[in-house]
């Protein structure tokens, strides 16, 4: 939780069982539009007026339809809404998928009152099958009309989102200053669980703040805060065709945030609602049985931290270690070795918690059964310091269980 | 099978049931030392005469007493006996190991009339455990009174060299050229099963060769090779404190190989041998059901191929899916889009044998049925293009079962 403190934790506070329509004019929309078999499936996450936009994309060579639209209109910074469905990825699909893509956002906006242009798409589900558009006219309208703002609509919303995930990943905090009236509120959901049958899935994320904020700022405050994040989290290391992270800021607040004037304390804000959902995404991999830290410290550089705390947090033979609570130092450390950064393994450490199983080059005298105890534990925490060095990074991840590969052998296309 | 035409297979053949000792002035002794529960586990095998020696050894920081001990000795080009010991690796014991280490090649050395430096060390198993030297001490002689040289030792010492290998590995193959009186004999044998519990193995290789050949030219064909076979096979990504290949040439045959004059033939035995051998491992990978080979054509440049091919054969939702015979080109597809190698999708196709499920960035009308029968196969090939480039890679790997979980997961440290 070193992070954590980093951030001034004093300037926000978590409201509970809040999310996307937390934030002052933000409503939002969910029904069951028929793409997933039981559950809703489509949402409306609407402004009140146009808000400040921002976004972050997959680097997947293969983009859906969603992500090259969506990508293009948060080059404008600006936009209103945002349409989801879950079920289909529309992924692969061709121009077809692309004028399938636009017709949503079109449909959206008829349904809203907006240019088309003002509407954000995202999609996640099967990919290479054609969207069913008949149910698509049919569901936007009544999400459309269904418009509200309240802890319930977040709830459902937050479902809504989901293909595989075993459960909702929601958050809200509300930011003070002293030279604020009031606080501004961030309110964000998310799905991932890794890439997930059928075929993959997709980590979407979306977040609104009444917070006014110029689109710019707003840009380079989501792509640091997703390097802490997004971006330090991994499951299989796999990466979607339809991954998105959208946040739109609407200043309903009336507090103005720039660079000179309350951003540290918005940063600070933004930064521990994304972190709390990538943690929650890690969380709920496919199979996993616990949520693992793994922290380098002592690096020369931060990115010699990233690239050792990565290949450790993606080993699959740290992972099944994990899962079997074997605390197997041989394996984090060969991970570590193969990073491809430098070090001298002479003067590295390994912590499970508070055991400290590897110093100097060799195993120490640890207590195994307390240190296998504690990997038993929900949570775990994994340090590895690799030297003298003042850099560090922390990735978090989880095990791999039986189950991982049940859900990802099991499903036939 | 790409390769193998490439390779004038009409230069050698495969001589069944034989291993290290097929070539000319090698024998082997095989002995159980007690350092695994049951089986034979230490091994000696021994050139009548000094030999060429080449090696490569891995990568990874971390590395065993062994590897810093014979990539010293390999610098010399010359040795004459290597001992290998399974079920201890003498790794991350500190200058201890480093003594240990020694006195196995000092033990080695004197049961045989050698040097000490003219004996090779590789060691395999459990990592930081002091190597229990009395029952070394007691081994070495034993198996240096027993050197033979035949096809029940070359099976003996191949099966003696394993850790949690399924089955032993080994090959032998004799090779022609018009200007030899007779032919040139290679053998080898190796063990890997990616990275093994207890803690975690390694890949060893030992090939010995009676041809009459320079350490350096030797080292080359070594290294091509590899590049080849050894480097182009991936069970998790995962690599290890002692893996080394070793080839000791000690001229026996009385036919020279140099670099103008039957090069290409020796070469070409030699990367059948290490070829069969990685394949091997592959196959043996740990819960493997299959062998996989993942082809990628049409690159841009080799490294493109390399990358991509890598990035596939690693891809835990690509290995799950193989498992499950699913023909899921959007995993693949997906696993080439990110391994930082630009391409074009909608110029990609995606074979699976006979099948070609991907084309023109979507997926193509294929039977389902067939490519799922078709996975079930024990060899299975995949095939992605990615352009029109000339380059092309092919990685050798396995899928990903509930054993690989059960493997590296019950075992506790």
């Amino acid at each position: 939780m070193a992070l954590k403190s980093e951030l001034k934790p004093e300037c926000f506070h978590v409201v509970e069982g809040r999310g996307v329509t937390f934030a002052k004019g933000f409503k939002s929309g969910s029904v069951w539009a028929g793409l997933k078999s039981k559950t809703e499936d489509l949402v409306l996450i609407v402004s009140d007026k146009p808000a400040s936009a921002a976004g972050v994309f997959t680097t997947n060579l293969l983009q859906a339809s969603s992500v090259t639209y969506s990508r293009k209109i948060i080059t404008t910074g600006r936009a209103q809404a945002i349409f989801c469905n879950a079920g289909n990825a529309n992924a692969c699909n061709g121009e077809q998928g692309d004028k399938d893509n636009l017709q949503c956002a079109q449909l959206s906006a008829k349904a809203l009152g907006l240019e088309t242009d003002q509407v954000l798409v995202a999609s996640t589900g099967v990919i290479g099958r054609l969207m069913p558009m008949e149910k698509i006219e049919a569901g936007v309208p009544l999400a459309a009309s269904a418009l509200v703002a309240s802890a319930e609509i977040d709830e459902r919303t937050s479902k809504a989102i989901l293909t595989t995930d075993t459960r909702p990943k929601m958050i809200a905090v509300e930011v003070n200053t002293p030279g604020w009236a009031a606080p501004i509120r961030i309110g964000g959901i998310t799905k991932g669980s890794g890439m997930i049958a059928p075929n993959m899935a997709t980590t979407l994320g979306f977040i609104t703040t009444d917070a006014q904020i110029e689109p710019q700022l707003l840009q380079m405050a989501l792509w640091k805060a997703i390097e802490k994040s997004y971006n330090r989290i991994t499951v299989d290391g796999d990466t979607s065709t339809n991954d998105m992270v959208l946040v739109l800021a609407n200043g309903a607040s009336g507090n103005s945030v720039t660079s000179d004037s309350g951003y540290d304390e918005f940063y600070a804000g933004l930064e521990h609602v994304l972190q709390y959902l990538a943690k929650e995404i890690a969380r709920d991999g496919e199979g996993a049985t616990k949520l693992v830290s793994v922290t380098v410290k002592g690096a020369e550089s931060e990115q010699g931290a990233q690239k050792i705390a990565k290949t450790i947090a993606e080993s699959p033979l740290v992972k099944t270690a994990l899962f079997g609570s074997d605390p197997n130092w041989g394996r984090i450390m060969a991970a570590a070795g193969r990073a491809g950064v430098p070090f001298n393994p002479t003067e590295s450490s390994v912590w499970l918690g508070e055991y400290q199983v590897f110093a100097h080059g060799t195993g120490t005298k640890f207590d195994n059964d307390g240190a296998h105890a504690y990997l038993k534990s929900s949570e775990v925490d994994l340090v590895v310091t690799v030297g003298r060095g003042t850099s560090e990074c922390t990735y978090w991840t989880c095990d791999y269980s039986y189950d991982y590969i049940k859900i990802n052998a099991e499903y036939h296309t």
